[in-house]
């Protein structure tokens, strides 16, 4: 291990030990990522990038896609919080700020590219995308209940779809048809998702 | 040359020996895509592969980014066509419902993966997909001038915005989320891009 257990043996406070293993081996993921590409990872080249033992690793992210997954989800959980305004078109302006401050950091872009690019061809990268993407939508989608418990949009509104909704414009226009994403785009995604959802146009179909 | 010309020799009519040829030219385009990688083709190959001399795909396309656009622009107005039946939702819905088609078709779905996977990180492959965007939604924008002219959505209307609205809801379950797409999310898209249209929601902002 390269650092010292902090605080008596045996015992691990929050924000310490195992939170600074997850910080070493999600920065050495990073790296590996970058480096030497998603299609040829291992767990055993991250675990000594981070200097911990790999059964570590093993025992606790099991393998590359739950590296991956548990990657961009702290990066999203940190960079893309998800807001509570109290208006849910409001909300969803933010998210969609958030999110395009996220691709226009260079570093993060490539990074989603390189995940994106593998997962085209790759099973387990598109699984670890997949989930990824449930964990996101599902965590966002707090939003829409607050809007739903205020009365915002109708009963039986899907959470999920109205995420996606927002989302989506800025996924098409980025890594689809090319084009540039702006702060306008933002707000219109989020008159979008939000019209939507109060007309009533999301709504979960009756089975 | 593999095809002897049609007609006599020095005149060229429809459905003669220049469609054939860009018909030879461009299965030879896809086969080489599949077999070799977008990254790795060259002009040569796929000449060598149509049976036609080098100096007339260069002619006529320039180079592989022309040879892409003109592959998929061929294969979206053949099975993607712009529908005119008087009514903006249901042209909406007639072109969504052939969107996921063409992305139910697994040859298709495939090639389409590996010129996106390309463009990840390829400037030339990005250059050829936002071409091939740029004219397959100015193509498709015709649908949102004759509802314009038949008054059913607000003067100042962005053409262009309402055929991404209602597109980029596929291609993100498709390529970036990985969930499935069905008729009823094709049927969505298209209520929500017919109804932010006529809310006024999707119209070029004052300068």
């Amino acid at each position: 291990m390269s650092h010292a257990p902090e605080g008596k043996p045996g015992t691990v406070r929050p924000g310490g030990r195992t939170a600074r293993t997850r910080t070493d081996v999600l920065a050495a993921t990073r790296a590996e990522l970058t480096d030497t590409g998603l299609a040829r990872m291992t767990v055993e080249k991250v675990a000594a990038r981070a200097g911990v033992a790999k059964t570590t690793v093993y025992a606790r992210w099991r393998d590359i896609s739950g590296l991956i997954v548990d990657l961009l989800s702290e990066l999203t959980v940190r960079t893309v919080p998800v807001p509570d305004t109290g208006s849910l078109e409001e909300d969803l302006r933010q998210l969609a700020r958030s999110l395009l401050e996220l691709f226009r950091s260079t570093e993060d872009l490539v990074m989603f590219e390189a995940i994106f690019a593998t997962a085209l061809h790759d099973r387990e990268a598109r699984e670890a995308l997949s989930a990824f993407y449930a964990f996101r939508l599902d965590a966002s989608a707090a939003l829409v209940d607050r809007a739903a418990a205020r009365g915002e949009v109708p009963p039986g509104t899907d959470r999920l779809e109205v995420i996606r909704t927002l989302s989506s414009a800025f996924y098409y226009r980025r890594f689809i048809s090319g084009e540039p994403v702006t702060e306008r785009d933002a707000d219109r995604a989020a008159a979008v998702a939000a019209h939507s959802a109060r007309a009533g146009l999301l709504v979960v179909p009756p089975a």
